[in-house]
């Protein structure tokens, strides 16, 4: 059994064994520069995880690997355009470093590479890795659209909210996991338990993103914090403050979302101050560990050697652990 | 056999019977906006005419052929977007209708469900058929790529143009004979010969289009003629102009691409002088007429009854013989 480090040096080896260039360059460079960048590559790691603790051979989920991260790049290449982030690992968005019919288009590439990959191995269970691959991808392209939609509505819902990142966000934890599993000798029950295992991970790993940007330490994190209150992003932590504020709080909340101040640091200050005055970082924990404990029922429900668990449990330990 | 009108209406009620419809419905509805407007639904019936050629159950390549019009529809959204085209087959474009960031969602979304409608029908040859449409996904977005460098390059090619053409359309038409040939019962020498006659068809189209651009009735082409001349796009006439022509008309005939007059009939007029002048209208005709006769040598190497072969020869036709 390989270890979550080792799996990560594995997923490393292969991103770099493999070459994004092409004519015409317009095209292929904007591909190159997302692909070869970095980034945490969790999603291929979760997949060849998944498996090693199936008894599978990793080396045969190699291009799914490739291509499903391949997929999440090309996720994030769009959302950056229609969200208009100019920076993204540090570095400028394809749409600011190039232009925008640039993003469109290399990132329409992208998403066939990403088919490319996972059609280069052909294993007696590619339809049914495609059509769960398949699903994922319209899953995520309906989690961005509600996101979109949220921003013009002031009446979401936790319930919506929940749904939102499962498909947004989580959808793509549960399919690498999955796809990895077929690669192994995963019973049907078991996959269904990897499934939600993903799913379960994914939405604590969201309400984790939320929680760390109004309270995450600058240096661990990576960026500012507050940003999701100067942006008026509805976040969990704000949903949760509105049903729980009383009346003239409910009122204010939106007013301070519906602003955005040049120096945004009194707006941010208030805000928090009304999130402590609600206790809403004790909740989002709480809702935080009860998913992760979830995830380690599905986890339990599969009947493998612990040793056999062991990287997958150290990756989901990485991802809910980030500091505060 | 079914003749080439009765494989239209089986196309036409293939998508009669299927709902592009879902939630979140900002994202379904461009989709369904987009499918259900009809246009001539020439890579589906090519497809299902191929199948029927080499005697296979054209029923059997029915969702292959609602993908591949799925996958065309995706790609004139996104082009309209990266163009800002306003109008499309009479009616506001996506980006028009809505706004950008629903093109490109919406797009994406309807890519994902071209690939839905290919995984439907779990034939044995599925794998090659995957493969054959997500290498012509790729071979389109490169050819849109290369259109768009045109856009600012001043030395391209005949060569060039010809291959931007094959890979922006061509390879479509390819791909859907070679599609419905593999869910027919073709050799795989009947394979390639029925993909070159795609090719040769779909160049011979693309320069019909360019020379009904120039010199086609309004009323038969249903757009405004020299539109191409208007936007200073450099079509095979162009090319072939400053390829033929002297020093000065060689200089001039960029000048004149390189204005947009707010009335541009005297600057079309004189480019159609120049054309006339230098016998380009012959010369593409002719190309066309080669590009015809190597497609039907194409078709003569395949053996198979006439009879199988007529709905096929009918489309090129029809295709080919657009009223200038």
């Amino acid at each position: 059994m390989y270890s979550y480090k080792e799996l990560i040096e594995k997923v490393r080896q292969y991103f770099s064994d493999e070459h994004f260039t092409g004519t015409p360059a317009e095209l292929y460079k904007p591909i190159e520069y997302t692909l070869t960048d970095g980034g945490k590559r969790i999603r291929p790691v979760l997949m060849l995880a998944a498996t090693q603790m199936f008894d599978g051979d990793i080396d045969d989920a190699r291009y799914a690997a490739i291509g499903i991260e391949t997929f999440h790049n090309f996720t994030l290449l769009h959302d950056d355009l229609m969200d208009k982030s100019p920076l993204r690992r540090g570095k400028p968005t394809v749409y600011k470093k190039w232009d925008e019919n640039t993003a469109i288009l290399s990132g329409d590439a992208m998403n066939t590479l990403a088919w490319h990959y996972f059609l280069k191995n052909n294993n007696r269970k590619l339809p049914e890795i495609l059509k769960t691959f398949e699903k994922t991808s319209m899953e995520i392209c309906e989690g961005q659209q509600y996101d979109m939609n949220f921003e013009n509505r002031t009446d979401v819902t936790i319930a919506e909210y929940m749904e939102m990142i499962r498909l947004k966000t989580a959808v793509l934890l549960g399919c690498a996991l999955k796809i990895g599993a077929l690669y192994g000798n995963a019973t049907e029950e078991e996959v269904d338990n990897i499934y939600s295992f993903g799913i379960n991970i994914g939405l604590a790993f969201q309400l984790r993103d939320d929680l760390l940007d109004a309270y995450g330490d600058v240096a661990t994190f990576g960026k500012q914090t507050g940003t999701d209150i100067k942006d008026n992003k509805k976040t969990y932590l704000f949903l949760l403050a509105i049903q729980k504020a009383d009346d003239s709080t409910r009122q204010r909340l939106p007013e301070l979302f519906n602003t955005t101040p040049i120096d945004p640091s009194a707006k941010i200050q208030e805000v928090l101050d009304i999130y402590a005055r609600l206790d809403i970082k004790k909740d989002v924990e709480d809702a935080i560990a009860d998913l992760h404990h979830k995830a380690k029922e599905n986890l339990d429900n599969i009947k493998r050697p612990e040793a056999n668990k062991q990287a997958l449990v150290e990756i989901a330990q990485q991802l809910l652990n980030r500091k505060l």
